[in-house]
């Protein structure tokens, strides 16, 4: 590792969330905000597409397109009722026969197999200017083709190890070194969760997030996660900013659930819940 | 657009609401209020039948009956369980083997395709004398048919100016000339939705609404609206006070909303969850 | 009707409710309660069966088994998680393929077709010495044989029309004495439902409710009834306490919702909701 | 019974429950508290599958895998969408080709049927070193091989009578000795579950609970616990505590609960959804 340059952190501070949330302006209608595309759920993690899926509707989109099998379909629309549904997205992705760059972002990989259907996926969303972000199964070990579109990828610590070649050790004693290295060799955005989850822009800056507790350290939180940053890239201006207060609010609203209740019971879709009111109180 | 005549604009006010709204009475019981049909959703879009069912059920409904598939039927019969279905009505409409000439009121388009199947259906409903509302997948440039029942359309701005042959320029600088125009062309009343939505009637008045906010720039929120306009038809004695009453309580709802949350974060069906309260401060 | 006798109307009151509400015994278990069985939806009418289950598990039951088809156990499972199913019950029933005596009560009725299956389940099912109420699809015009177990009846006036032989009229004009009549007639307990709700008990006493309001005036709300007396059925000792009490909850329910929202806006599964509370009130 | 050791049984208290539920670290992530298996659920019992699910995911488990049936995870997916599924897994534990070592702890038996897959299934799970805990369909007459992890058996009386040859008689007059005798011989710990249950452990200490009423008695309510005591042993370091943990907050969640609804009405899921604010009054 001594060939890693120690970056200089910033941390994401309450401050600056206040500074950088967007305004919804009284004119826009939902065309303002674009149309967000997930790719995300499967036959055996139909909850993955529903939690990103609720996190990216309460995350200011305009429209949201759900890019997901058949029988995800059937178990999530009616808890999900505001998107509209694209059956076999990813195949179709993967095939070529689906357009996909009018999307204003895109977010694929939860609660999707990493196999070769993904990565054929992920191989032509990534000749497309649209920002992208690749979370759980579309992480793979990969080179990534030059592109201006941000690209944004979001492993926890076992998925940094295995797309990065770091080892575990080595990314849970220099976390912010490792994801800054990546960032800057893969000129993308590097969301590195964990306790203190670490974003790495490919211009070489970092930053800490200041929010969040033990509650989340449950499943589905992460794919929780990826739908709010796809939401905020709706509504944000600069995509460095959706990544940083997406990460920042999903930990408040975990700080607000402990507020009132035990962190071992919380539920990943009641970050959903809690957000309206915690952006608000940052508004 | 020199040959539009500049109609007088007249704001639906919190005073009109509360002079108009129903009383609900006492010894009245479902029959009283009928049946309202609503012909909406389909295998990608099954939530705009839940959205707009929820929200008629909501708006004084009696009964209500959902006319979609049957994909649709089960992905959100147990959101509206108060609601019956009817598989394959739109199919059965268009080939003239279901009867309607007995319902109270009938919308028809949210979530629905635009195809030769919706268009057959539309042309069948349109010989009833029923109060038909036309929405989403059921607007189409057409020539209506002279009828005593009120007709009523509610086109976003891209949807008005693929009806109406307006440019979406003429609609944006002059929306209330444009919907006053085709309304008396058209014999219809327009629901022209936006920031400030039009309502232009059939005997020429025009109505500007005073509420809402831009939590309804999302997906699905129009779909609400066509479900609380349904419901609304079917408990008011005049159609007009129906439409004017939906719309001014849709933003009502959503200026409520965004008291307590961030305007990014509503979803549509919470404006029928917030309803019952905010339609009882104005009774 | 000058044949027709003019019954005392008993208020039943507040008081009486009171004195007639059962405790729940602190040494009791689910089987103390013994088992309910929900002959109920269908096809087009899945939400009756999700309506009287919730009702049927919020008011008292031990146990409740729900027989109907494949297609509504998939719809409604969920929403009702704390009951079980039979699939294809009533035709087993009317086959005789199924044994249904050891259950405590059943209801019989909502959202099922009244057709040849329905009647032939309903004959088996007045075989049985076991309290059986009857609502909905499953009533229709016939004789009942001699049985010791109650017999409970819940039609509204329309259906009360069907199967009596009275008039509309003669039923709107002399509620009681019609219902006195045909429970005396058909040793049957007959709930005649509207906007003052009639109990007749085929020991010749006639009881008004006073709870309730036009909120109720909405499809589902029966549904809703049927499911509470069910479950009172199998928590009261005595069955027309059952009854009564069901009925006046269920409207004060209503008057509880209508306290703080619009009337127009009840949907019945609230009823279900606001119960906890409002039976505590009375307890 | 003259056998019978009368053992000392010692009231599980408030601050017995202070001493020993456990902290949250800052520091954990889902890997830190493992992976949980429930094999719940099937074609009539979907719910129970559910609400297991449900009450493991808010008792503080990291991961949950739910193995159940296919049509089962259409039903309950959108419910507990943090959870990822396992088709057909009581199947494949049966026939050996579902690996489950590496789970953190199994439940086995709501909602499954008492049939030949689940008993073969469970003499398959017993052969592994992972904690074990057998409820209602796992539950059978059986003698248990030696085995160093916990196992774990929830037999309310009448299972309790099935299992352990005692009579419904000698149960209800010394249930601490039966259990406590069962639990010596079997080497389990017995949660024998009613008014106050008893928790025997294999070291001969027993346990009493004091919280719960009333509104338990009703269907579903022992799958809550079964999920509670899954979720616990993930997240507790001593087995004992986990189950002593989630009896004791089962009955305060329906403690809680009485205080403003009536015992009659409460349903099983209900616990899990207080469970988040009765916890945390004990931490
Ligand atoms: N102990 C913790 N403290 C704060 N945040 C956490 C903790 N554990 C997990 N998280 C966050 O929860 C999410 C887990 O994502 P994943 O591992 O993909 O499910 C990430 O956003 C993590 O940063
Ligand atoms: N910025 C806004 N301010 C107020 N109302 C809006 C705004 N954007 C959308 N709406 C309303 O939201 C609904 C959108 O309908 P649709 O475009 O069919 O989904 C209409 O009722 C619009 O009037
Ligand atoms: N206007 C009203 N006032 C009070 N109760 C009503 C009113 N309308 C309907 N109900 C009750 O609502 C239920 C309707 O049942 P059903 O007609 O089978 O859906 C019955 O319990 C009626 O007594
Ligand atoms: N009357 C009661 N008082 C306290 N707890 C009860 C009562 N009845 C049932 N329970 C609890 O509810 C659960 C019922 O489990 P089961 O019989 O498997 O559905 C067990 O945890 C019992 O201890
Ligand atoms: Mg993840
Ligand atoms: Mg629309
Ligand atoms: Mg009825
Ligand atoms: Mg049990």
């Amino acid at each position: 590792m001594n060939q890693l340059h120690e970056p200089t952190i910033i941390v994401w501070s309450q401050e600056m969330v206040r500074h950088t949330l967007p305004k919804r302006k009284q004119e826009s209608h939902k065309g303002s905000f674009g149309t967000a595309l997930l790719l995300a759920g499967g036959p055996v993690m139909p909850g993955a597409a529903l939690l990103a899926g609720l996190a990216a509707l309460r995350s200011g989109v305009g429209k949201l397109e759900i890019g997901t099998s058949r029988e995800t379909i059937r178990s999530i629309a009616h808890r999900t009722a505001e998107a509209t549904y694209i059956p076999d997205a990813l195949q179709n992705i993967a095939n070529g026969s689906m357009p996909f760059s009018h999307y204003r972002a895109i977010a694929c990989g939860p609660g999707t197999l990493p196999d070769a259907v993904t990565e054929a996926a992920v191989d032509t969303l990534l000749t497309a200017e649209t920002p992208l972000l690749l979370d759980a199964g579309a992480l793979s070990k990969r080179r990534y083709p030059e592109r201006t579109a941000p690209l944004i990828l979001t492993p926890h610590t076992g998925e940094f190890e295995r797309i990065s070649g770091f080892t575990q050790e080595e990314i849970l004693q220099f976390p912010a070194s490792c994801a800054h290295s990546f960032a800057l060799e893969h000129h993308a955005a590097v969301v590195l969760k964990g306790p203190s989850t670490i974003i790495a822009l490919p211009d070489g800056r970092v930053f800490q997030n200041s929010t969040g507790n033990s509650a989340l350290a449950k499943g589905g939180t992460g794919d929780t996660l990826t739908g709010m940053i796809l939401g905020m890239l709706t509504c944000h201006v600069r995509y460095e900013h959706a990544i940083l207060n997406a990460v920042f609010l999903h930990g408040a609203c975990a700080d607000e659930f402990i507020k009132t209740r035990s962190a071992h019971t919380m539920l990943a879709h009641e970050i959903s819940e809690l957000l309206p009111f915690v952006w608000k109180s940052y508004e």
